[in-house]
């Protein structure tokens, strides 16, 4: 039987990310990399923090280490309500929640309920490349938004849709990461979150907001959620408790219309029936002895000075004709470089000669445009690895500039 | 927006199983209920066994809470093919290996890999529900063969084959649950498992081999995996800790060709990136320190006890014209009543005049036969359950033979 006849053209479609790749070469210890999109290692959850919790799960023997109902344990829908309110400004009931098998789940439950082949679905130019891989599971068809230092330029996203819905066509949702995004590290003005509820309304889409570093932000101003000014539910909101707790739980969250989380509910339980009772009752014990809201200042404080440490280095360090996003928070800054610049063909001489990495822009554009820009991860690097891999990085830019000028 | 325009078809597809809608009747303290297939609450992991866990996680704290391989914990790929060589006779190396979030997401991912709308994929009858629901969402079409106390009737199969073939058509597998298959009992034997191989070779198909319960069988003579004797890498096989150790864990295994496995990891990412490391190291502890080892003996000591309850109970008060299965193992008994009965019309007098739930059948048949069926589950309730429960059961039974002769 020839396999490939089978599964060739899903496997094309569901090609492994550049990110995952690129992780195995970070393996390299003399490669500092800024490649990867994983939490600083010394914030992940400490013996002290858990003390207690095994006690906990054996109390909760029976539910824990049973099968669960595809909804999620009660009590943390319950404390996801509360946290939601508290820290996100958003007003839900425990019918309005449905646990996921981490937030990519959720993207692909969105994915399989909303979207038949060649659908419209609209994105962020550049937007989040694990949403991309599984959309394209069920082949819809791309409208990609420019952004700008505000996030999501919203003009042109009126003017596309105009355009869209003078051919007669609907799309389905838009899907965006407005805080702190992944890869730009840009966050969507209050403004444009407004005008985006008025277009949703108005041309009668929903909208996917992705929220996994919103509660990472560095300021002391909140970041108003799109959901938090949601009136009509037609926001479907996605968070989790990868950035803020543990990643390796794989729990996350969905807020949206009691009637969307029965249909996702049907769906999740063909996937995987529930998520992990153990990672929940792990999330929930943390939750309830205030374990999260605990580490969340602490998180917010490294990442903090480890923003501040990179955005230096590249302004010391970098180029002129080089330019990167500052954000408020999260995982990620983006840099442009001079037009003529592939940072793909870069990249094996950035891990070889200068021994240090970083993830090429180009895949997080659907429309093929960012072949000159790249991502930088600055949670998993120490300071000084920033600061001297930032260096390496600013010495081969310089050379490559040199040699097209 | 009318929502339902969006995913009412999907819904219609995707609807919850009766199982998961039953359970929440068996919440009634007065009901005995034989309608889920839920392991044995006592035989749950216990804090003893678990000693030392905790600070085995916190010791591996940087993988375990980290985000993960998408191809599972390496360690835990290494025991799964000690195990599977040990108890399964299968052999495999890690590269054929990879860990699921429970076989569901097995199912799910098979599902999205290889079924394209009207393709034709081939069942027993019956056959496990969650499958025939996940499956659905690709919305394949069904070949049903039907079993005998042997399990699939091969010789139909090769009748159906010849069929398909001289219309040419090729099915893209046969979805088998061999091993005291949920729901009917019933195992496959040798013969028929060797006949289903030189079919499959022959028809150049592929052959899913679901065994959550191969490793609980209760007598002494093993079974040989369909998997054991795959020579041309044809079988895909899947198996889980649920009903072994813990099915809170959420983690399943799958075992395949190294070709078919990268592709499984590719499909997997985009589902969610990775089954919970915290839950896959709970697993590999269970496995390094022999804790399952040690309790899958106590599993079957007392699955069969329940088994020969169960057995006896509907000996001594079944009326004649109502017969069952005689499983080897795992937790289901499937019952026939006289043909012209519907379990599905009884359940409600059985829930509420007799306090005693069950499963109707035919939801398991994809042919719309099974009216006059029902699946027992042994595994959960008490020997005094079994024995009352199948009691009042009879006691309906005979009451509608009686209306009905």
């Amino acid at each position: 039987m020839d396999y490939e006849k089978f599964y060739a053209s899903r496997v094309s479609i569901m090609r492994p990310s550049d990110i995952r790749e690129l992780l195995k070469w970070s393996l390299d210890k003399s490669v500092i990399s800024f490649a990867g999109g994983l939490p600083d290692p010394k914030l992940l959850p400490k013996s002290f923090e858990l003390e207690g919790c095994f006690e906990y799960l054996m109390a909760k023997n029976e539910y824990a280490f049973q099968y669960g109902e595809t909804e999620g344990v009660g009590e943390l829908k319950k404390e996801v309500v509360r946290f939601s309110k508290k820290y996100g400004n958003i007003d839900a009931n425990e019918n309005q929640v449905i646990i996921t098998t981490g937030s990519q789940q959720a993207l692909d439950i969105i994915s399989r309920l909303f979207i038949d082949k060649g659908d419209y679905v609209i994105v962020e130019l550049p937007t989040y490349l694990a949403a991309l891989q599984v959309f394209n599971l069920s082949e819809p068809r791309y409208v990609g938004i420019q952004m700008d230092e505000k996030g999501m330029r919203t003009d042109i996203l009126e003017d596309k849709l105009r355009e869209l819905k003078s051919n007669g066509i609907l799309p389905k949702f838009v899907y965006t990461v407005p805080t702190c995004q992944n890869p730009s590290g840009t966050s969507m003005s209050i403004d444009r979150r407004k005008h985006l509820l008025e277009l949703a309304s108005k041309y009668d889409f929903l909208i996917v907001e992705d929220d996994p570093y919103g509660y990472i932000t560095f300021g002391d101003e909140k970041v108003e959620r799109i959901k938090a000014m949601d009136k009509e539910g037609r926001v479907i909101y996605l968070s989790t408790f990868s950035k803020i707790f543990s990643p390796g739980l794989r729990v996350g969250w969905v807020i949206a219309s009691e009637e969307l989380i029965r249909s996702i509910a049907i769906a999740k339980q063909g996937m995987d029936l529930s998520t992990s009772p153990v990672s929940q009752y792990i999330a929930l014990f943390a939750m309830e002895k205030g374990i999260i809201e605990k580490r969340i200042p602490i998180i917010v404080g490294e990442y903090k000075k480890k923003r501040d440490v990179m955005l230096q280095s590249l302004e010391s360090y970098m180029p002129s004709e080089t330019r990167w996003t500052k954000p408020i928070g999260g995982m990620f800054i983006f840099v442009w470089l001079k037009d003529m610049l592939d940072t793909k063909l870069m990249l094996e001489k950035a891990i070889k000669n200068y021994k240090v990495s970083y993830v090429p822009g180009r895949s997080f554009f659907i429309d093929g445009s960012g072949r000159n820009t790249m991502r930088l991860n600055f949670s998993y690097p120490s300071e000084e690895q920033i600061r001297e891999g930032i260096r390496r990085l600013s010495n081969l830019i310089k050379e490559e500039y040199g040699s097209t000028s």
